[in-house]
């Protein structure tokens, strides 16, 4: 391999001291070199390929524009990935790389790997969980800016962002009322995290508003996976007076639903009409007919993560915000007028 | 937020000088202080929180000890979590930190973020891809110590790790006549890759090794998502001779014959046998009855990348290697023998 080029090597090449190589390619110190000398030793420097030692430039300015994301499950989720590239992409574009590191669910391994990015020094952290949940962060970012996504906390020095868990629960309900349906079921998550409060909460909110109601052997609660949906689905529609629409927690038990049409004979959507959330696109676009669902921000929250960061890094005397963002709809093939 | 405790913090509540706090949490010249006084000054600082400032060490020694992995698709694909965590879990076991960037098949970006780990002094580069390609890792990489995961690349210095296609073809082939079949069609990707030819010559070869063959109406190419296998499941199972099992490129396409089979009223795995590839857990898993398939082995293969890259920065004269990494067969419940 070839060895890397130093800024004794664009010394030599420019015909320049190593002083006035270090004076021509900093910011602040620039001026001290005449304007022709800083371009003639740029573009050696750009032909070598020499890249400006920013470990000693961090040592200098106290920032080393480096972001910690700290993230539990990314293995386990489809979801990391688009939280991550909303908060790199905010961070590339602000001049700043994003290091990700994940725990695995291991406290432990998560605080080693805080003090590692502490040691890195980095600027700034994100902790990210893999879905909305109350978190108290670890001791071991107290001092370090943080902000909170995927994810509320008590601690008012973090700031949090979260999808808007009630108003994707309404616009779920608000696009089966829309199409004329009035017996509605919903199947929601088991465990008791906020999405699933949520997401019930505003879907029965909307159905109330409308003159409808969410009657109690319509809401059934399931483990929040593929076999929980099609379970739940199975009994729910082999009542006598099966709804003509049903809202799953997640895409995944929307699959589940689809299932369970499909061994009753039933067809989507001109029997029974299905609403998600997540909007996975290896599930929402390969059901057959495609899946209407209410979107999960997380390309956006990973966004706004770091923005805000980056904006208090500058003040930190700025507000703490906790944010929830809107969880926009995706319509498909799912949903259609209820048969009379 | 509390400010950053520094080493003058340390020497102040230690009552000792800065030199002494220094010399005493370094491992180098921990022997110039006497055995209790880096003792106390150990405890003062793990109480105070205070983290030695690896820029600074990174300096002295040369090696940060930071890793960057360069990856292209990763909001998009769901393999990208499997192979940055084998990734990250090689990191961390040996005290190395991984940061991860993303370039969004942004040429231009891609080349902005491999100078930016360069001026943070990483001390070598996971170059990623999200499917098994033929890559020439970008020039902006000389002089860096680079593995190449999931993709091959013709450049000398640079060791490689992919996944054994032709293995992976064999194992769904074997599968499929070790239950009896004997009229065996396969779904391929239509895409001109590694994993298209790989995988159906391992297929082709296993048939004609057990006497059989795979017949020219029996393999169709298609768009590799779910409505690309499903219309070509629909083409291959509507003919009169129709075929008792089905191999297909992934699971995305198997979910697809899964789809067809049930249009057109096909049981599975009574009446269809159907094997995949990928383990997509969000597909295999949720497949109803479950999809077995060939795993592909992200995990192990980002493992592998870190392990070599660390391998290489401690003896640069290392053999380079391309390594091919063995599909494991997941059996679930869609292959069973053929009624006849």
């Amino acid at each position: 391999m070839a060895t890397k080029v130093n800024i004794r090597d664009v010394a030599k090449a420019a015909g320049v001291s190593v002083t006035t190589v270090s004076h021509a390619l900093s910011e602040a110190h620039s001026s001290r070199v005449n304007a022709r000398t800083v371009e003639h030793i740029k573009a050696v420097a750009g032909e070598l390929g020499y890249a400006p030692n920013r470990l000693a430039s961090g040592l200098r300015n106290q920032r080393s524009r480096i972001l910690g994301l700290v993230s539990d499950e990314i293995t386990t989720t489809p979801f990391a990935g688009a939280m991550i590239q909303g908060a790199q992409d905010a961070a590339s574009e602000h001049g700043h790389l994003l290091m990700v590191v994940n725990s695995g669910l291991d406290n432990e391994l998560e605080r080693q790997e805080i003090r590692a990015l502490q040691q890195h020094q980095v600027d700034g952290v994100i902790y990210a969980r893999m879905f909305h949940q109350l978190v108290s962060a670890p001791g071991e970012l107290n001092g370090l800016p943080t902000v909170v996504l995927d994810a509320a906390t008590a601690d008012p020095r973090m700031s949090s962002v979260v999808p808007d868990e009630f108003g994707a629960g309404q616009s779920a309900a608000e696009l089966l009322v829309a199409a004329g349906h009035r017996r509605i079921a919903m199947i929601n998550n088991e465990d008791d995290i906020p999405a699933a409060h949520g997401r019930l909460a505003g879907f029965r909110e909307l159905l109330v508003r409308s003159g409808l109601e969410l009657a109690e052997e319509s809401l059934v609660a399931a483990h929040p996976s593929t076999a929980g949906g099609r379970e739940a689905a199975l009994q729910l529609l082999s009542g006598t007076e099966r709804p003509t629409a049903l809202f799953c927690f997640n895409d995944q038990m929307a699959m589940g639903a689809y299932q369970a049409a499909g061994h009753l004979g039933i067809k989507v959507p001109q029997e029974l009409s299905i609403v998600g959330v997540d909007n996975l696109e290896l599930i929402a676009d390969a059901l057959w007919p495609g899946l209407s669902t209410v979107a999960l921000p997380h390309y956006e929250m990973g966004r706004w993560a770091v923005l805000k960061l980056l904006a208090e890094l500058d003040d930190p005397d700025a507000a703490r915000i906790q944010e929830k963002i809107t969880c926009p709809l995706v319509e498909r093939e799912s949903v259609a007028p209820p048969q009379d």
